[in-house]
C-alpha cells in the first residue's frame, strides 16, 4: 500500500542531502577535534580540497549549483539529540565518556563554519576557514559529497535495470572480496572507507556484508553514523592534521623537529590503550622512530599509511625490538591503499610476528572498477587537507614523495630539519 | 515510515502464496482451454507430474504441509474482475475478442478442480483428474509451485546479505545474457519460462529486464499475469497436449494417424495469422510433415521443441520449399533448452532464410547454475502432463526418445502407426 503521507512529505525535499549528520563522519576526527578543542582552541586553519587525479575535471563533471546545495545543506546540520546521546553514552575502545562534558556542550551547538568555493581549470577551489576544531569537521562530508555527487553524475543516463545490474555486479564484486578473506583465521579488518565511498548507502552496504560475511572478523566502522546504526564498534584515533598543524605552528627549527612528538604528548595525556597508535610517517617514519622518546615506544601499536607498507611493518617491528618491547604484543594497523590481494600478503608475511590489523578504505567502499565505461567511476584521489595554520603552511612528506604537499621551499625545509633520507616515489591509487 | 496497516495487514497471511492469480500462467494454456472448451467439452483427462530428473529427490527436499498449502491456495483463486476484463478487452496478436462471451462467463466461474498427491520413492506423485478444460489449468501453477518450494528450501539456511548476492550474481548473469544478445539487429525473443521459473518474482525482474535491454528485440512474454501488469504482448499459440488427448480419444488406427492433423484442423477453424504455428513433433516431425495436408503449408509458421533444433529448422524450410511455399515468408520459432549460444548460433544460421523468432524459457528464468554449492538450484525437468483421456493413456514421442512417455505397448503402436525412424536421442536439460 502508498503511505501517501511519506510521499507527500518527501515532495519536500529540495535536494536529496549526500550528508545528513554532522557524525556521517571518521570517528578519529572527533577524537582529533576533542583533543584540539582542548589543546589548541585558539589556532586558524585553512583546509582545501585537493585532487591528486588532475586528469578527472570535477568542475567539468559536477554541477556547482548540486555542489552548493550539498555544501550548504551541511551547514544546516547540527547534532541531534541521539547522537549526541550515543557519543555520550556509548563505550569507545571500552571506555565510556571518552567525550567531555565542556567538549560536548560546544559541540552540541556547532555548526560548520563557510566554505569558499571557485571554479579553476576544470577543478573545484574549495576551501575552509576558521578555529581549527570547527573547520576540521568539514574534511570528510565534504570529499564524501564531492565523490557522491560523482557518482550520482556518471550513473545519471542509466536505465532502471542497468542501475540495479551495476548494483547487482559491484555487490558481488564486494562479497568475492569477503569469500576470499574469510579464510583467513587470525583476520581483524575495520571499515575505513568513509571519505572516498561511493554512496552513503552503498558504505552501508558494504559495512553490514563486511559483518555477516567476516563474522567477528570485521571489527568495526571508522563511520560514527554506521557505527551508531548498526550497533558497531566505531574505530579510528589520529591523522596526519595533528602533526602538520601543530608543525606549522612550530616557532624554530628545534620546535618543528620537536613537533610530531608534542602531539603525541597531548593524545597520551588523554588517551589509553588501543587509542595509542603511533602514525609515524608524517615527516618520514625512519627519522621520526629513530628521535622518538623511549615512552612512545610503550604504545599499543603503529598505523602505516603510506611507503611500501611490508617495509614499514618491519621498520615498526624493528624499533620496538630495540627499545626492548615485545612486537608480537603490538599492533600494527596497515590502512593506505589496501585491496584483498595485499591484505592477503601483509596478513600472511606478518601473522604471529605482531598483532595485525586492517583499516579498509577506498577499494572497500568504492570498488566499481571495470563496471562502467572509460572507468567513470573508479576511485580517484581527492584529500581536503589542513595547508596553513594561523597564516603558516603547513607541509606533509610522508614515506611516499607522490603524497607530499606544501610550499617547495618548506617541502625543503622539513626535508633538512626531519633529515628525510632519499625516498623510493610510490603510486597513490587513493 | 512504517505503513501500520499493511504490516498488520500482513500478518494475517498464513502464507506466502506462490501463484496469486490464475492468469500467471502460460497464455497458450488460455487459448487451448477454450479450444477445449469448445471442442472436447466433455473429455475427462488425468494431468500427472513427471520429474524426468529423478536424482532430485523433490518429496526429500519440499515438506509436504507447504506444498498442500500451496496447492489449496490455488484451488481458492478466482479470476478477478480486472483480469476478465483484461482477456476479454485486450489484444492478443492484434485480434480483440480472442476469448469468447461464453467461454469468459465460464471461466470466471471456474476453481480448480480436487488434487492428489502422495510420496513414493523420494518424489512426489500428484494427479489431477476431470474435464479436460479444468484440469489442464493445473499443468502450469502445479509446476510453477514445486519449483518455487524447492528454491525456498534450498535457500532457508541463506544470510541476508549471502541472499542479496545470490541474487546479485544471478542479476548479472541475466544482464550478461542480454548485453550478448542485443548486438543482434534481428533477434526476436520473447519470455516461455513460467513453468520452471525459479519464483515469480524473479521471472517478472527478469522480463522487465529484457525489455529494458533488448527493447523491440523483446517481443513478449508467455506468462498472462506479467503480460497484464507490465503491458506487454502476451504470446504463445498450442502444445502437444492437444494432439497427446485427441490421439488417446482416437478409436482405430486410422484415427490415430489422422489425429494430430484434426487438432489443427480444429484450431484453423478458430485462429488465423501468427497464431497458426504448426507444433509437428509430437509423434516424430518427419512422418507429420509428409503426410500433412497442403492446407497446413499455408500456415504461418512452426514451431521446433525437441530434437536437434537447426536439424528441424532444415527440414521445416525444405518441406515449404516442397509445397511451394516461400520460407522467407514463414516463421520458425524455437522453444526447446535456449541458451545464449545456442541462440545466437541458430539466429546467425537461419536469419535471412526465414523468420526467425526464440521461446526462452527455463535458462532465461531459472539460470542459478553455479551460484550455491552442489548446484541446489540448477533447473532440472520437471514436467506435468495429460496421461489420460477417457480411461486411455496418451503418447507423447517427439523427435527425441529421450522425451517419449506413455505405456511401453502404446508406444511400440504409436511407432508404427506414425512410422517412426530411428531417432537420435538428446539429453534432456529441461
Amino acid at each position: 500500500m502508498v503511505d501517501i503521507a511519506t510521499r507527500v512529505y518527501n515532495h519536500k525535499w529540495k535536494i536529496d542531502p549526500i550528508v545528513r549528520s554532522l557524525i556521517d563522519t571518521d570517528f578519529y576526527k572527533l577524537l582529533m577535534c576533542q583533543s584540539v578543542f582542548r589543546n589548541k582552541p585558539d589556532t586558524n586553519v585553512t583546509f582545501s580540497l585537493i585532487n591528486r587525479s588532475k586528469s578527472i575535471r570535477l568542475a567539468d563533471i559536477i554541477d556547482e549549483g548540486a555542489l552548493r546545495e550539498q555544501l550548504d545543506h551541511m551547514r544546516s546540520l547540527s547534532l541531534s539529540r541521539g547522537e549526541s546521546t550515543w557519543l555520550r553514552g556509548n563505550t569507545f575502545y571500552g571506555k565510556r565518556q571518552m567525550f567531555r562534558s565542556d567538549f560536548m556542550e560546544w559541540f552540541e551547538g556547532m555548526r560548520l563554519p563557510p566554505y569558499h568555493l571557485e571554479k579553476r581549470d576544470g577543478q573545484y577551489e574549495l576551501t575552509f576557514e576558521g578555529k581549527w576544531h570547527e573547520v576540521m569537521l568539514w574534511e570528510i562530508p565534504a570529499l564524501a559529497i564531492l565523490m557522491e555527487l560523482r557518482s550520482r553524475a556518471v550513473l545519471s543516463d542509466m536505465g532502471r535495470f542497468e542501475l540495479q545490474v551495476l548494483y547487482a555486479r559491484a555487490m558481488t564484486k564486494v562479497w568475492e572480496k569477503v569469500e576470499t578473506l574469510r579464510d583467513l583465521p587470525t583476520l581483524r579488518l575495520a571499515d575505513f572507507g568513509t571519505r572516498r565511498r561511493h554512496s552513503f548507502l552503498w558504505q552501508d552496504w558494504c559495512v553490514q556484508a563486511m559483518r555477516e560475511g567476516l563474522g567477528e572478523h570485521f571489527v568495526g566502522t571508522s563511520n560514527c553514523l554506521i557505527a551508531m546504526r548498526r550497533e558497531m564498534e566505531a574505530i579510528g584515533t589520529n591523522a596526519h592534521e595533528l602533526p602538520m598543524v601543530y608543525s606549522a605552528l612550530a616557532e624554530d627549527d628545534a620546535a618543528l623537529r620537536d613537533a610530531p612528538y608534542k602531539v603525541l604528548a597531548d593524545w597520551q595525556d588523554e588517551h589509553e590503550g588501543n587509542l595509542r597508535i603511533i602514525l609515524p610517517d608524517t615527516y618520514g617514519t625512519q627519522g621520526f622512530l629513530q628521535g622518538a622518546p623511549d615512552w612512545l615506544a610503550g604504545w599499543t601499536g603503529m598505523r602505516i599509511d603510506s611507503g611500501d607498507p611490508a617495509t614499514g611493518a618491519e621498520r615498526a617491528i624493528a624499533w620496538w625490538k630495540a627499545r626492548g618491547e615485545d612486537p608480537t604484543q603490538k599492533l600494527v594497523i596497515f590502512s593506505d591503499g589496501l585491496d584483498v590481494d595485499k591484505i592477503l600478503e601483509l596478513q600472511r608475511q606478518f601473522q604471529g610476528r605482531v598483532r595485525v590489523s586492517f583499516g579498509w578504505g577506498t577499494l572497500l567502499t568504492n570498488d566499481f572498477r571495470g563496471l562502467v565505461p572509460n572507468e567513470g567511476l573508479a576511485p580517484f584521489s581527492l584529500v581536503c587537507k589542513a595547508v596553513a595554520a594561523n597564516g603558516q603552511p603547513t607541509v606533509k612528506l610522508s614515506d611516499n614523495p607522490n603524497k607530499a604537499m606544501g610550499p617547495k621551499a618548506e617541502v625543503e625545509r622539513y626535508k633538512r630539519v626531519f633529515d628525510l633520507d632519499a625516498q623510493e616515489p610510490m603510486d597513490v591509487i587513493v
